[in-house]
């Protein structure tokens, strides 16, 4: 992937790690690192389970969103199902499932396609995120409930109105974002069919 | 934007917020709020000054990119060029100009175009991160220096070959694939002429 002249170029070495402060979704550590140049720096590092999040359309062709507060943000925020990773979890198409059947009660009948993985904000967090995707759901016999600390809201919204829930600001955030223009460019190579919402 | 009865039905209010660690590019807090149902909660916020990204174009409709050690990744990572804001600086557009400079040695000839603004990790972080893009880019008569802790190589990718990048795994953060699908979804709708690679 990257040659091994590349990965001497620009590699840092770590030094010393030291964790700050260790909770229940994340842990901060500091890290020092020897740089390119044979000096060091100091590197502030969120480690993460890692989260899963999906994009599930219905026969309608309409998209799963749910709303919720997203306290770092002070506000709503209406994005795709999603979820984190349990510490140790290896399976991230089974904590998709798991999110869709407690956030919006549905399950997808043949597998989730995976449409790409990214780390969600490279220079201080380890934090990999799966996207998944999938156009044949149906509801599920029976909804696990939500985490006790959850509170969320469900709608439906057309291509057309996920756009426009971002042009007007109620979405704003990566993944969303990341997975409405997956979904636009799809429609817009003629891989997906839809509505005409 | 949302309704008041949605916002009521949803707050979380914040009870107490103290500070775990406040570092050079970040701050961990933990708040106490309490749940729309009158219990408690604890969350864990990463506060930062938000960032900058952006996609530019040179003449022949390539895309600039840089390669860098991201050492939350243990890695080497293909990104588009991007830089965080100073704490207090309030004009992201001038931030990207800057950090184009630095990284690229390119300036835009028009005014840059906000493609999308997008929280990176809304669980946990106040990160935002405000996408540029352009594809009227001139050489800068004088190149500012790099951070002093920062190392990386300049790359000019056809939008076929950054897709290669993304199947292969060189690129791997929510920006750079954002960026991508962007300058994706503008090719196939016509809204960007371009390279033929």
């Amino acid at each position: 992937m990257f040659s091994e002249k590349e990965i001497a170029q620009f590699k840092e070495t770590q030094l010393s790690d030291k964790t700050i402060y260790d909770g229940h979704i994340l842990s901060l550590h500091v890290e020092q690192v020897r740089l390119p140049n044979g000096q060091t720096a100091e590197r502030e590092i969120i480690h993460h389970h890692g989260a899963v999040a999906m994009l599930v359309l219905n026969d309608a062709g309409a998209g799963a969103f749910v709303t919720q507060w997203r306290e770092p943000l002070r506000r709503l925020s209406v994005e795709i199902p999603a979820g984190k990773l349990e510490p140790g979890e290896n399976d991230p198409d089974e904590a998709a499932r798991r999110e869709l059947n407690e956030e919006i009660g549905y399950a997808p009948v043949t597998p989730l396609q995976p449409v790409t993985t990214f780390y969600s904000s490279v220079g201080y967090s380890m934090e990999k995120l799966h996207l998944y995707f999938s156009d044949r759901i149906a509801p599920v016999a029976h909804k696990r409930p939500l985490d006790s600390d959850e509170f969320l809201q469900v709608d439906w919204l057309t291509l057309a109105q996920a756009q426009a829930a971002m042009a007007d600001g109620r979405i704003v955030d990566a993944k969303t974002v990341t997975a409405i223009y997956w979904w636009a460019l799809q429609r817009a190579t003629g891989r997906l069919t839809g509505d005409v919402g």
